[in-house]
């Protein structure tokens, strides 16, 4: 054996001792992410990209998100099946979207007359509900994390007023979920109908009212140009969208990242609530300036108590149903009570007082 | 040369070279932290512990940051000075302290009738905030980040109801800062006293009143038991603490331990201000039922009013004295008109709605 040939083999045997220790240390990961939102979706997608750029940066380089929006996997309300049978790592979505396959997933995004988002952040993180949460998912081999808040949702564009709970019986108007069945109990004709169609169907009078979002999601869609009336909400008061990660990827991670991941999604869906109220705000500047036609109203006393009954008589419908929905509502009507109790001598106090001033 | 030290000094030169690399990549931190508080305080102390915690484990152990509390480093508002210096790399402690040394940090904490914490964090990270902080802080060679919210303060306790704007005068109330500056204008004697001896000087009248932070903390500290009257706040609507940071030692980082720094205090901040809520509201609900002499009481309109209009001239004071000032309380300014005429309709309205039903 020649000397040159004895070094390049020790060279070649340290050499791939540190490599495999580098690698153990340093092993690149990439998932692969399905969101619900077509691409460029605002608010929503910079929530997705906003979590793939920091995970990539703090992990440096070591961990990356891959994005497929709508237009890709075709599937938008596929993300839970997806992710559950592993196509796709983690999805990006809203946990009741879900409520036809697992009801309790319903409340894990925003109930009428529930929390308001500082609210329900303290229910997830020191009032029980992350738990609750990982009980639902979890038979699914799945973990879910808040993934985004649009703060209180406004109650819908409407093209005549409402001024009594008679001129809600028979309308139409597009509000799917939970809060569409409340209406119903009121006399509404709740519809759902694709965003894509939804001007022109309040246009046509195919629906009489429509409920979006808020005003920079809303503003995108027109409605300001055909409907006047402007009803603040009661009915999503704290819209929490929702990273959902299939176990055994989420397993297969090391701790560092694992941690980084949680992290970022957890400054994310903080950063988005955070997002919606600047973009909200600009763009109801933008509507009272454009759009003078447009007015701020609010339902009638007796048509919010009226709604507030029906909610309460289905949630009693929900508990009887199943034993962990029941367990679920009775920890956020609890929770919601002690914090509500606060939240109306600090923050609607203070809001009220400056409201006065002037 | 035997074969034998051949292959010695070949395993000796790439290990060498492998771990040169390494180092390069896997440089270890400790950074030194110097925060105002006693060591363990509630909230405040959290908020540096989850921070520490939550840089180690996204870094797997690369970056440590070491916490001395006030007990340690005996100069709880000396933080800014030390970081300054460098004797300390970091500092968590309130902006608003330092208005002493360089008036322009007392905007970025929390001014009275001005944003709450939502409507700053936008501002912070969509309006200018944050650049306007650096300006403020980049010629003392340090950067200041968000360090934690406390949410809306309380107005303070105080022995006595007050009824007019004539209860106001000649009282004597702990109130430090730029609100106790508003309160003398309407002639109030505002005071400051060591929190250890609070208690005391309520109770045996040295003072009339006074003004903490919210239930969680005011509870420790017992006022409950020596003063009926708990009013609602006005003067910090969304008290920001603050993490500071030398500016060399933020420049020998590498990008992704600053990044992880990054996303850490932002989380840690945002947290902060969601375990305010929890806690807070844990607190009230145990001052009801333990202390039914206490009640929430409202400042009447009239006085409202009068600190308002005193608000607005110290306001101006401030802005003619100082360019950068001036700069600043435009933007909040601005930024708080658009950002609460969205509130109004969509916060305040359900909080009120809600207040409303039952």
């Amino acid at each position: 054996m020649k000397i040159r040939s004895v070094l390049s083999a020790a060279v070649l045997a340290v050499a791939t001792t540190f490599a495999a220790a580098q690698a153990l240390a340093q092993d690149k990961f990439t998932l692969r992410l399905a969101e619900t939102w077509g691409p460029n979706f605002p608010i929503f997608g910079d929530t997705t990209k906003r979590f793939a750029e920091t995970v990539n940066k703090m992990s440096d380089g070591r961990l990356t998100v891959r994005i497929d929006s709508a237009n890709k996997h075709k599937a938008p309300l596929g993300v839970f099946d997806m992710v559950k049978a592993g196509q796709y790592d983690m999805g990006h979505s809203a946990s009741y979207y879900w409520k036809g396959k697992v009801p309790e997933t319903l409340f894990f995004t925003s109930m009428p007359f529930g929390m308001n988002a500082m609210e329900q952040y303290a229910w997830f993180y020191h009032g029980g509900g992350m738990e609750l949460m990982q009980e639902v998912y979890g038979p699914h081999n799945m973990l879910s994390f808040p993934g985004g808040n649009t703060g209180v949702q406004m109650g819908g564009w409407f093209r005549k007023e409402i001024k009594s709970l008679d001129d809600l019986k028979g309308l139409k108007m597009r509000i799917p979920g939970f809060a569409g069945e409340v209406f119903a109990e009121v006399g509404v004709n709740p519809t759902n109908i694709a965003p894509g169609e939804l001007y022109t169907a309040l246009e046509r009078n195919t629906i009489d009212a429509v409920e979006w979002v808020g005003p920079a999601l809303d503003l995108r869609l027109g409605f300001q140009q055909i409907a006047d009336y402007y009803y603040t909400g009661w009915h999503e008061p704290a819209t929490e969208l929702q990273f959902l990660i299939n176990k055994r990827v989420w397993d297969r991670l090391p701790a560092d990242l694992q941690e980084i991941m949680r992290v970022a999604m957890r400054t994310a869906s903080y950063d988005m609530l955070v997002h919606s109220q600047h973009a909200n705000a600009e763009a109801w500047a933008n509507i009272k300036q454009e759009y003078p036609n447009v007015q701020i109203k609010r339902f009638p006393d007796d048509i919010f108590q009226a709604m507030y009954e029906a909610n309460k008589k289905l949630l009693k419908e929900a508990a009887s149903e199943s034993e962990m929905a029941a367990k679920i509502i009775d920890s956020q009507q609890n929770y919601l009570e002690q914090s509500r109790a606060y939240s109306d001598i600090s923050e609607r106090a203070y809001l009220n007082t400056m409201a006065e001033v002037e």
